[in-house]
């Protein structure tokens, strides 16, 4: 296969064209509202299994975008979505991105209670005093217990990205944080990850700023 | 689906049993030592693409362990990448990752010549006086520079770990990186993304490690 020649600020906008075809080949008509979102996981990921596994609560996109241009924070559960996450933009709006999976007080304690670091970190999350959006991409436990704390009444979310990736309880967290009723966006099924929800945050983020590519 | 109760410790392993049992269900047989990789790929992403998808070239997990045990650095092309590598696995032997993608004598000569980031930090990564294993998990025209740097002599590198996702010259670098004859790791085809390219590092550090999955 030949390597073409393209500019580097048209690559993007090139692979978003490819995308658009390809699902028009396959016969799918995205969600209207939902194309940035759906077409940026599948960018982020060649993997045309999003165009039909993300699953959106009624009106949580247009609560998202709101709550980033308040300047809601993010919280999420793994380094590399913090990594991956435009923090520049997110800043522009006056939010910024939350992980404790790394503080050693949160290391201890699930250390000393027999749980996941994941599970402490979403506690810890829960008494930030800003608007928050979750975003999942690696712990089911992270998503179970943002599910618990929800019913709890113990959070109020703007929106929960779950999109944890795995065997284990992957696709069970996914399904108990669709029936709390919570504003969320979920990969149903096996698949997500750090990747995914760092790419949703940017697609929520982006649009929020009146950038488009679709 | 029920969520099942397990020991924070066991997921990792119990997850590992499931990616075994799907694969002998599959009559998936993978080439033998290539294992901790192939399974971190399926673990890190849900798809068992990677079991099928993956290219190792004679000799190259043998030659990056013996790589990354004697001090080697690694390079890659993202934050998010960087961010999943396990640095402190990596440090213990004496290494360190570098990303020169956020920085910014490598954005201004990007600008000014008219050619992505992602090629202009793999020439600063050229001057690197280490061993190394280029970790490239995002820009395949980062992938494209590594195996014209390659050819034109100007890099030696251990092992190429060559797995950018996308659409726009992803499968023509990677093709390319192979033609080249330098130790690699190639996914094949449009998947891949700096969530692959951390967990083979990593994979390639457990293994160095001596701690086991498989």
């Amino acid at each position: 296969m030949e390597i073409k020649n393209i500019r580097p600020g048209d690559i993007e906008k090139k692979s978003f064209e490819i995308i658009a075809d390809e699902l028009k080949k396959r016969n799918i008509t995205l969600i209207p509202g939902t194309e940035p979102i759906v077409m940026r996981c599948i960018h982020t990921s060649a993997d045309f299994d999003y165009a039909e596994s993300l699953y959106f609560s009624d009106g949580v996109i247009d609560r998202a975008i709101e709550a980033l241009r308040s300047g809601a924070d993010i919280v999420t559960d793994t380094q590399m979505a913090m990594a991956g996450i435009s923090k520049k933009t997110l800043a522009r709006f006056g939010g910024q991105v939350h992980c404790f999976m790394a503080d050693e007080d949160v290391a201890e304690e699930a250390k000393r209670r027999g749980v996941t670091r994941a599970v402490v970190s979403m506690e810890k999350a829960s008494k930030l005093e800003k608007p928050l959006i979750f975003a999942i991409g690696n712990a089911p436990t992270a998503l179970i217990r943002t599910a618990e704390l929800y019913e709890q009444g113990k959070i109020r979310p703007e929106a929960v990205i779950g999109v944890p990736v795995g065997f284990v309880n992957v696709v069970a967290s996914k399904e108990k944080i669709m029936q709390t009723g919570v504003p969320c966006i979920v990969a149903r099924g096996r698949k997500g990850g750090s990747n995914i929800a760092a790419c949703i945050c940017n697609a929520l983020l982006y649009t929020a700023s009146g950038r488009k590519l679709t």
